[in-house]
């Protein structure tokens, strides 16, 4: 088992080396911080865990079966997982067959692809001004990225004991170093995410289709998207705090996962629900206006 | 100690049940299922621990202080507490003082007292229609509740140790047989009511004012309200359903008060936010129109 294990994570990871990261072009993704934070910090980007004790791990046999013993001592099976507390029980835990470089550029470059795609087409269109081209970019790219990565996650509960490379399964394994309670399925996060993938993914590509046609519920729509995105952070941000705040492996994997990659999603809907705000409030009153006259 | 505790809730009751509760007015009102059940099964709507034992436990004198056995048995101070699951450990507890008439009927009076003066004010302005009056009300009452009830609760983690009558306490002491979590203090329950009462009630009553103002705004705040209120709804029955969904007392506490004193604030926010969408998207399709002239 742990041969083909080896050789297949071996396999994974020479395929995804064959993707030349553009570098230049991801200051425009909100992740990009975490790739070029890695980038810059290579003493930390590497895994503790999974680096050069990987292979060794799968060599290691265990002989017992492991039991919940809350002592503190990490006991998740034949591997000991990366995450804190320490004391979580992960039965059947696998690591990580890929690196976080070979996690981010695959997600990088397709979400790059969809954004290019949704820019050009966009163009085409003479009513669209460059912010709501712009706008429609970003709800392609939360729209899927809500779909497939957290709709994956939501409906994937063993997706940390998977023995095979599966691209979907390594992110939220690798996420998990900045918040546990992913890989401990905390119910607060699994109904966040949940939520966000089945009503919010959809709806935000709808949106995509709303500015596009300019219908008259395109601000509504968006207005709702981004409200929904932002309880669900206030909700993941304060039932971290409430349960005492240490689900990060380390500070790397705390303000650059936990707080950076999720800060794109707090910033952008606050300025697009400010915007709809704005643009229903005024064709309220033009409309307002135009009965009295 | 008990000597003190049992005159406390014996004045308590006393000083309370002067108030008369108008059943006739009740059914207006959303919660008035939970009276109207419980005055037609009298045997169900006491609760088994506070009823003919309550003066008896208090009488009773525990020797041992009570630890965490998480064996199945109830251990929870000196009193037991009726909540489940039973191996839920609230060291400190004491039991209502308070019968569900002398919690429900001042919650009641109250809020009828608030919609009557909502509803009468509002009538001297020709500017505002029935509808409009009518969901000035409700934004009145819900945010009222929001503010006092559960602002309290949010900011209350010892409000089931009360060791003298404290109406809030009452409530959700009462609140917790439907569901343990409030008494447990379970984080997505907290955030939930945390995020319903500092942003969700004050933003209500500034409903009420915008509808009267007649302002361009007052459809995007309900809709906003409406959509925060049904993302809590939605939060607070997943998290249950993921924990194993057995937080009631009884099957009478897990309908009356878990789904029926809730389902207010399902129904009446979506037909809220059905109604603000349709008013906004007029609004834009006759903003188009004009500007297309």
């Amino acid at each position: 088992l742990s041969l083909s294990l080896s050789k297949e994570g071996i396999n994974a990871k020479t395929s995804t080396q064959g993707i030349t990261p553009h570098v230049a072009f991801l200051h425009l993704f909100p992740a990009s911080l975490c790739l070029s934070l890695s980038l810059s910090h290579p003493h930390t980007h590497t895994p503790t865990h999974n680096s050069s004790s990987r292979e060794e791990e799968r060599e290691r046999e265990s002989s017992g079966s492991w039991e919940m013993t809350g002592d503190g001592a990490a006991a998740a099976g034949p591997y000991e997982h990366p995450y804190v507390p320490r004391d979580l029980v992960l039965p059947g835990f696998v690591p990580n067959f890929l690196t976080i470089l070979d996690i981010f550029t695959p997600y990088a470059t397709a979400s790059l692809l969809v954004v290019a795609l949704v820019w050009l087409l966009s163009g085409r269109s003479p009513k669209l001004f460059k912010t709501d081209r712009v706008i429609m970019c970003w709800w392609a790219f939360t729209g899927l990225t809500h779909i497939v990565l957290e709709g994956y996650f939501a409906f994937s509960p063993e997706f940390y004991k998977k023995k095979t490379p599966h691209y979907l399964a390594e992110v939220w394994k690798e996420y998990s170093k900045g918040d546990s309670r992913y890989a401990s399925r905390d119910s607060a996060i699994v109904t966040v995410e949940g939520i966000t993938a089945v009503l919010e993914g959809p709806a935000s590509l709808l949106a995509v289709y709303a500015i596009a046609a300019q219908k008259p519920y395109r601000y509504t729509l968006q207005f709702a998207v981004c409200l929904g995105q932002l309880y669900g952070c206030l909700v993941y941000f304060i039932t971290s705090y409430l349960d005492g705040d240490n689900f990060s492996t380390n500070s790397y994997f705390y303000w650059v996962y936990y707080i950076g990659a999720n800060s794109s999603w707090t910033v952008i809907p606050t300025l697009i629900a400010i915007r709809s705000w704005n643009k229903i409030s005024a064709a309220i009153s033009m409309d307002k206006n135009k009965k009295m006259q």
